[in-house]
């Protein structure tokens, strides 16, 4: 029953279904191999953040885009 | 002044307001009679999520829902 | 799979047994009540929080309650 | 490397980009001045919930919108 | 700059230190190879939660645990 | 009502109680002053990481302080 969340950027439409279900699977496992926990009950939640509503060094992830960071 | 979250799977058009409404009610009735806690300063947020972006099982709940689970 | 988080202030030793039991007990009845959502796979996670790291109207809640707040 | 997250409702079609710099900018700072943390590895998190999703004293903001609070 | 935050349940003494190295490393990649995000940036955190505080079916972990589950 | 969460890592023995205040007083004078938020229902909960939970750039923080960084 572990729970993972992830949280990055919509960008240029955001994720595709085939990255998330490579999320879900991807972290899914890591939880199996690294703690032997139960893969039927982990539970992952990813959200995808407005570029507009996500911070770094102080200024919004469209700005640093613009600059190509 | 507790805070409760809840995230469930956005499915069919996303919740009711009548549904809302019945989570932040019984939630904060839940806090008060439990543990005495003030329902004027309880604070409950509600997130719906995707079913392609909320993964259980190493899959998500869309193929899930799929097979009738 | 819903996922319920509830934090509340630590105090006086912090909720005892019984109460964390009621709160997931309520939470995941709640949710299957108020939605059908499955109870078997219902998550509920409760943090409680040192009233030193928990602020409301601008102060800690540890000087709230030496004003008998 | 901290993380700052700000959950706030959304009301009057959302927040401006301005206003979400100010508060990216704000929280960077805050942390930067009181604690010395590293303003370039500061993450900061806006979430914009709607109003039917926003419960406090057992009801939903959207009724207390209404009722002019 | 992506966030993945981990809640696993606190048994037998907690995750060792090679068990989060293992989970930052794993999730850090998960990121970087599914959706090319930079590692540099990408912050993870685990929260280990004690089995009285973390319920699954209605009832505590440490229920369960009791029980072999 | 907003609602602020701050993560920050414990180092050194925590936050005192003087940071603790600072963080709460500055998270709520920035939702007043930025948007006009009621500071008396402004939430704001502080976690204290142990650096060997808290990763960045696909180590954990307790390697990277080892460094110097």
């Amino acid at each position: 029953m572990p729970y993972v969340n992830i949280k990055v950027t919509k960008e240029n439409g955001g994720l595709t279904k085939e990255e998330k279900e490579s999320l879900v699977k991807g972290a899914t496992s890591l939880l199996q191999e690294t703690l032997g926990k139960n893969p039927a009950s982990t539970v992952v939640i990813i959200d995808e953040i407005d570029t507009d509503n996500y911070g770094l060094g102080g200024e919004l992830i469209t700005e640093r885009r613009k600059r190509g960071q």
